[in-house]
């Protein structure tokens, strides 16, 4: 039996992610998949709009298609990467293998001995995660771009409108928006 | 659609555990249920023996025997009990009622305006995580108390050589366990 | 002008600390008195039922009635003993000098330069919280041992409510009260 | 009785906050006003340069003229914005409503089913923090932009020198100023 | 080159310290080794009484004597027992194996893959620093039972003065002592 | 016997910091010099990428050639600047003055009663860390700059390849490294 490990902070889970979770799943090269939701403390931000209880909603909605076993496991930020891996190891089922194309995580699993697999297609989408917030903000067709699940999360905790007021943080007051900001 | 909570250490889960998800999956009150990992950052205790992603592998594995759907979620504390009901929503998809018999549990969701459901029967084995920890110490009979999935999830981690080895530290040394405690 | 420092956990703020501050506002040594709120993060449970923010109220409603111009600041806790007087110092309007019979209190201020002011008096009512903690949970007189405006407080916070349902924790259950120790 | 809630960092606390407060004081709509000192554990830097004691002293003093029983508090920061309202509940006096312009505080506010009054007037000073500071860093006239009060605060606590001072890390280093930074 | 670790929170450094790394010197099994200071934010408590600082000073003026080149590293807790090699790790020069007898660091560290030696003669001491701090508080001799060089580190820092006062908020309350126990 | 504080990230050690210290060891003012390493638990990132550990080992390699007793200790982050001056006092052995030329840092001492001595000399290389890191990433020459040893640590720990791992984080996603960013 062997078990994969994926993370993302998913602000939101797109289809890029699906697409990645689909290929693995048809890989076979694991039996089991972990995916950590990273940054799980942050939420109500332009950068991480979304908590992490909703987050594990849409993962666990969205790759409930496939022929997969998956754990769906928020991991808080420590901010001391040399014990980042173990911190992961602690909150995940132990897995044999991670998948990743960011080089600080390749870099942290590589020196605590861990196998990483990199593949091109991990990279494709990369980004769309920033392009997907911006387009809800401004208003721009954004559905099309992650599963139907996401769609669901984000409209029953009025995460547009969140998105939306929130950014005005940004916009007007060039800060990032903290509450305790409310009035310099 | 309804959506229940139940928090526990789980250390290990055991078979009262079991029986009341039972109860609450026949019972038919909520469709989901998410069941929150407390304590998710403390392992390798006498108290708190086993990590996070241990007692995510022990839980998942025995409720699957179950017609409901669930959400494993460790729970990090924050100490900090007047914002430990905004962290458990914060992390946990949203959940309509809780179930739990502990006194401090239910003041918090009930100052927060959440409906808590107590049962007689959910106090029954609430001490038998300690006596079950206490078995696998002094070696007596304890893999007919848990679930057989959680019996697997021990044994691959090695969980009763480790009980048996921190122990010791209490049993002489009559401190709590703390690796810097190594030399006074 | 002459600013004193005054720190106690106030759980809750009672008669003892009344005469006390009754006490220095006669004395005439100080013109302005910092109260500081320790723990100031703790709150339900039985060694520290009220928030930073009930106690706020009941101390400063009860200091209303002297002729001293106050400051009532909660001091959260670092948990590092060599940084606490700067932490202090940070968080207070500055002050001259300390009251305290308190052995670490002293010591702490006294390696930092500050001078403490002692007296048979401060100490009289010192364990004076427990056991009004203690009555309100077995149901005897504490009314007496309070200014009025804490009972106020207590009532409009159910604070009696509160500290007998999670004192329930601890007789039952033989443990420190927190939410994740629901079910073990 | 009515209370209600307005934060800020209060860096420092200028002629803006005076008018809005005055306003609010004005209005009658509250009978009490809680003023919570936002990132209350920073100080030091060009961002933040008095510690929450000497903010403490600028409000306390500056609002004494207004004919509105006042709680002035310090938070500091959990960095988690899902439980902020909690925490800001659990360290002040209890309140009914909150005045903010902030984008971000009216949401968590909001969501948290606590109502936010919003108005022009007290948007329109919102920035003028951070152009005093300059001000001061720049040597140009800054004490016609405050109250008397916050003058006297200031130059108690040398804070002119202070904030020159610090600011030449930010200009010539051009990091964030923090102590350790000394060499690289 | 092998490098060894060896972890004590050295409340003070003692004969049995002494005698430990005497040994490991003369075996000749390391060539330098990392002598870890447990518990460095705690200090002036009865069970932690002194800094870091001053622990500091101890180990490195009694192992000066030794043909063993040395490293004296703090290390602050994380309070996560899952993190915990990982942490000393990036604290310290890379190590190739750890002394211990503590239960739990071995148990630690053999699960992180790292060779753990014991030695019953480690273990005889092992109690001896809560004994000289009871005699120090107590008035019984204890410069016999620790290096000179910790002795003139303890008066230095009027250590035994420090010891006694802070003594007294056990003995007299009763409580753990904390500064903000000042006033119940 | 006077002892001198110096403090750096180190980020890494290089010529310019030995020169620094050459002339501390020179100029006979003080017998002893603390070396305190900022930052402690950061690394990892293209700002810090060295662990404290290697970063020890760097400093206490270089520095032995100077006939000056020093003492290498790691600062972990507090993130409080007005508990940074007791926080360095209780890690650190006892000093009497500090050299430093940042001024947040001279800010925070002075402050605190500490002399601080300035040096246009301390100040000349102070952006050199960033240069070498910058060169090492490029495949520029740096080695010239450093002391051997610190060329010594850096291979040892492939600090080449891992600067240049994580560098591709910044270049090609265009924030801040982090491993939970692996996905968004």
């Amino acid at each position: 039996m062997t078990r994969g490990f994926y993370i993302g902070r998913f602000q939101p889970y797109h289809n890029g992610h699906q697409t990645m979770i689909e290929h693995i799943a048809a890989d076979g090269e694991v039996d089991e998949l972990v995916l950590g939701i990273g940054s799980a403390g942050d939420s109500h931000t332009v950068h991480d709009p979304f908590t992490a209880g909703e987050r594990i909603m849409m993962v666990t909605k969205a790759v409930a298609e496939f022929d997969l076993v998956t754990y769906v496991v928020p991991i808080e930020d420590l901010d001391r990467n040399s014990v980042w891996v173990s911190h992961v190891q602690s909150m995940c089922p132990s897995f044999d293998l991670a998948y990743s194309n960011n080089p600080l995580v390749i870099q942290l699993f590589e020196e605590a001995g861990i196998e990483v697999r990199q593949s091109p297609m991990f990279d494709r989408d990369r980004l769309e995660g920033s392009e997907i917030r911006e387009r809800i903000i401004d208003g721009e067709t954004w559905r099309d771009r992650v599963p139907d699940a996401v769609v669901e999360v984000i409209e029953e905790c009025n995460g547009v409108e969140r998105l939306r007021t929130i950014s005005r943080s940004d916009v007007v007051e060039r800060w990032e928006a903290r509450p305790d900001e409310a009035s310099d």
